[in-house]
């Protein structure tokens, strides 16, 4: 067997958003080891210039390449949306983003192809997600719609306030009178808010979440390229941050939804 | 005339707040150059680790140093909390931050020695500002309340919403009981949320801008070291940004009021 199996799958993300990529990993693939590195000095990334994503997308990679990963997995809308690209030209192993995994599922939900897109700025502007969603399905009506203070909202644990509701029927005023029947969140925090956007849009739309579909894709590249492990031994999970360590432990834990040990920080 | 003083005011800053300490400079000080260094690649300062924001003050600091500046101004109310001792210790030019002059101007305008303090979560967590007013007025009462949700709500434009209003009155709502008459914004960003702030404290209450008062400390300083400038020529200001220039030179403008050019991004 190639050593290369029970390499480490590597994952980031600009902060914890990406830890639910991981949840979805860890329950999908019990038996692969994780690293996932969270640049939390430099969140957020949604509203940064696009060159400045790349950037730190290429160092990130580069922190995590070191370690000897088997796959990359972009647990990140807007670094999959200005980098991934860049990423995949630059680097030889397989890399995993957000997008095309989101927009294809989708698309396999929409029942009128009426599909809304929610992200970040960086994201929405990049029209990354528009442009996966009309390639597989040319016919998709595709409504995108910037969501800015999302993350702030749930960085800062305020999702369950009455301004919290007042934000999300601001942004997602646009929808109602989309008649869209598919709603795509389009960034790896925007599951926290979901039991609150699924109150302010009602039952009748479909929602779909970036963060699980990437974790099937991932799934699906690690099988396609015969990486799969499926050995003795239980998985190691490690965790590198660019800022404090004891914050990322406290609330990753809480999306992640088990123990965090073994957080190193780095400068 | 010793060749240092024209040399320029160094200023950094998480991103675009601290221009208005430079606005209140240029007022003061018209014959004055400026260096302003925008750290917004990595903005906010305000909820990351002490060790992170002094590891980005320090990096910040020998940037400009390098420029030749004459002194420099620490406009981030956030890093003058955690990293405004460890600066003055290593370099040796005069060095002002915003904490000190904000609490001597809050100490000068209460009536009765209750003063609240709005700031960063880091700001607040540091207690800078309640130790700095107590070192003055040991008699004062000091009520801190950290708002991390108001530097998104100022970032993303967002500060005239309903939701706005609601995250203001959440924030607040200690004062109520409090019984304060003088309410200190300890952070660059809250000027802009000033009016909103007034409408719902109400008349009585006096409010201090940590901006204007840093001002001052910086032209006292100069004038102090000897260093004022009052000579030929006209000033020159320029611009760092450690993300995308374009986005700072036009959200810049509206914040320092005059035109911005010669913005340099920085990687």
């Amino acid at each position: 067997m190639n050593g290369q199996h029970n390499a480490p799958i590597g994952i980031f993300d600009s902060g914890i958003g990406g830890l639910l990529v991981m949840k979805q990993l860890v329950k999908l693939l019990p038996k692969e080891s994780c690293l996932y590195f969270a640049d939390s000095g430099r969140l957020p990334y949604g509203d940064k210039g696009r060159q400045t994503i790349i950037r730190y997308s290429i160092e990130n990679s580069i922190f995590l390449l070191e370690k000897k990963i088997k796959i990359l997995v972009v647990a990140c809308n807007t670094a999959t949306a200005h980098a991934l690209d860049t990423l995949q030209a630059l680097f030889k192993l397989p890399i995993i983003g957000t997008v095309e995994p989101g927009a294809q599922r989708a698309v396999e939900k929409t029942t009128h192809g009426r599909i809304a897109v929610l992200g970040t700025q960086g994201t929405i502007a990049s029209e990354c997600y528009q442009k996966a969603i009309l390639k597989i399905a040319p016919k998709a009506a595709v409504l995108p719609i910037a969501c800015p203070l999302f993350v702030p909202l749930v960085e800062e644990n305020y999702f369950t306030s009455p301004a919290a509701r007042l934000i999300v029927q601001d942004y997602l005023n646009p929808l109602k009178k989309a008649r869209i029947d598919t709603l795509l969140l389009g960034c790896t925090h925007y599951p926290l808010l979901a039991d609150l956007i699924r109150d302010v849009v009602g039952d009748q739309i479909a929602l779909v979440d970036s963060a699980t579909s990437c974790a099937d894709a991932v799934a699906a590249a690690l099988e396609g390229h015969g990486l799969s492990y499926d050995g003795e031994g239980l998985p190691s999970y490690g965790y590198f941050v660019s800022d404090d360590t004891e914050k990322f432990r406290q609330r990753g834990t809480q999306f992640l939804e088990m123990p965090i040990e073994n957080v190193h920080g780095i400068a």
